[in-house]
């Protein structure tokens, strides 16, 4: 398939209009109208095959999804909503047209239930399969939630459940589904989690407006390396509870049956693309209430905010280890 | 050398500011202010190794520049001015620290000439070495200049000359010249043209004010090519002649010398990064006195624009021939 043609299909489904919108693909740049009052949110991720994803067990239609559920979910770290997406893409001859067109109805759908708009990109050779996406949001202007807010006697909390897009990753890897095959194991909410997140948008936009919150950011590479981040960047300690930590039951039943460890895949797994949010001292009860009265997405505290550096976990035989900077590495 | 330390040293080196910048690199996302009166201007590029450059012979910090030079020149293509990028790298094992030390220095030598901040990226393991930018510009609210107002009865320019960079290009493919030689053999103005353009952002902002342009892009696959993207955005046809082309001096001798054809790296050459431009029907004289009491860039009248379609170049044997789509095509 030849570039310009790809090019082309890409403009042809990517027809949607709002009203910041004035000129989308099909010249040398697209055009936005700027708004007033408002700050803009910019997140560039680059997937690459073999290191990121692998094709053998991701259908393209979800893989098109996942390439921007990433980036929306740093968008939503912010308490921000997406807006605008750029995705170029290095395409190797291993793929035909219908497996792009089945990646591109995925990148579709996700940025239609975010309201987002593709407006630019590029379309190229390469020998590995690479996606690069750029995410263009915007929050009101001065709330962004950053990292660098937090404080000692903040109290740490999550949203949803740790540990299940990892271990949806290790049966893949360990075990030979097909792509047919992925969704209708005997874990389907564990590879759904790792084939098909969600982030968490709506959740991080109402986290932004409750006012409660100190520091935000999503969980890409697991909780001990992204509280990490939120610790380095806000100068402050940060000890969370193993036996606070939430996991989907079909999490507990695998890790049971396989002999695997729960709290690796809850603390060091990567891509839960869940929020990791730091609540300001003794306003929990009042986020609690707030967000059981506007959202169904559970949240658990997980742990406190002190004075010092570093992340260590209070295990369940009550030892504390440090736990910091122990997340997912990509394998190459 | 680890993603991580790439990125707190690409951090290091990005710490350049302005009023709109809230936040560069370092959280979930980069935060930009926006600004009433303005539209903001995207476009992104990837660039692949062996497809797009070869570190054979383009020298990192060379190359580093490059690639923004690239996405400026869509950026100057709209009359707008380049304000934030962001760089994704995937980093084969191939180069070391030093080698993008180098590569980020002249990345940040571009940015730092057209006042231009890098806000955010990614840096990813991959076996080709990839660069994939996105570009942020912006221009006065409606102004852009866009590929579809040439109307018939209106006259192409182009800024400065064609066919430099594919003739240097050419060099370096044909003739086994070392990263330390490359500006200093018998053709170092085409040499250059291919290493190093220069996108022309001051003379695109000048022509947007003018007020006489009905269509602008910038020629990055040739004008047989890129001229062809005006004519199909704005339904009409487009007759250059070939008399009117304008050479370097040292395109004419490369071309004698070596038994080349000097037309064909002229229409048919990608990378020049010049301008070209559509001028409102007799607003020629007008433009033409405004452009040289402010600017140095030679322009040149080289057509003009018909009811109907395609391109078509009168020889300088008085013969009229198609050239529509005619362009550079990557080599994979």
């Amino acid at each position: 398939m030849q570039e310009r043609n790809i090019i082309h299909f890409i403009s042809s489904l990517a027809t949607r209009e709002n009203e910041y919108l004035r000129k989308g693909i099909g010249d040398d740049c697209a055009i936005v109208r700027q708004r007033a009052g408002m700050d803009q949110l910019f997140t560039a991720d680059m997937l690459v095959e073999n290191v990121h994803f692998d094709t053998s067990w991701h259908d393209p239609y979800l893989l098109g999804r996942k390439t921007f559920a990433v980036n929306i979910s740093d968008v939503a770290a912010m308490g921000g909503m997406p807006r605008f997406a750029l995705l170029s893409i290095g395409l190797s001859a291993k793929y035909d047209k219908q497996w792009i067109d089945r990646f591109m109805e995925g990148v579709l759908s996700i940025l239609d239930e975010y309201h987002c708009i593709l407006i630019g990109g590029d379309t190229v050779s390469a020998e590995q399969l690479t996606f690069s996406v750029t995410m263009i949001g915007d929050v009101t202007e001065n709330m962004a939630v950053s990292r660098s807010g937090a404080n000692p006697g903040d109290s740490i909390y999550v949203s949803g459940v740790l540990g299940s897009a990892a271990a949806g990753l290790h049966i893949c890897q360990t075990e030979n589904y097909s792509i047919e095959d992925t969704l209708r194991t005997r874990w389907p909410a564990l590879l759904k989690r790792h084939l098909d997140p969600s982030p968490r948008v709506v959740l991080g936009d109402l986290l932004r407006k409750s006012g409660y919150l100190s520091a935000m950011q999503d969980i890409s590479d697991g909780i001990a390396t992204d509280l990490s981040h939120i610790c380095t960047a806000s100068r402050v300690r940060a000890v969370i509870d193993e036996t606070a930590l939430p996991a989907d039951n079909e999490l507990s039943a695998f890790c049971s049956v396989e002999k695997q460890s729960q709290v690796a895949f809850q603390i060091r797994g990567g891509e839960d693309y869940e929020l990791l949010f730091v609540v300001r001292n003794s306003c929990e009860d009042k986020l609690e209430e707030f967000v059981a009265g506007n959202s169904d997405v559970p949240i658990h505290k997980i742990g406190e905010i002190y004075d010092g550096e570093g992340v260590s976990m209070l295990t369940s035989s009550g030892k504390e280890i440090n736990i910091e900077y122990q997340g997912y590495e990509h394998s190459a």
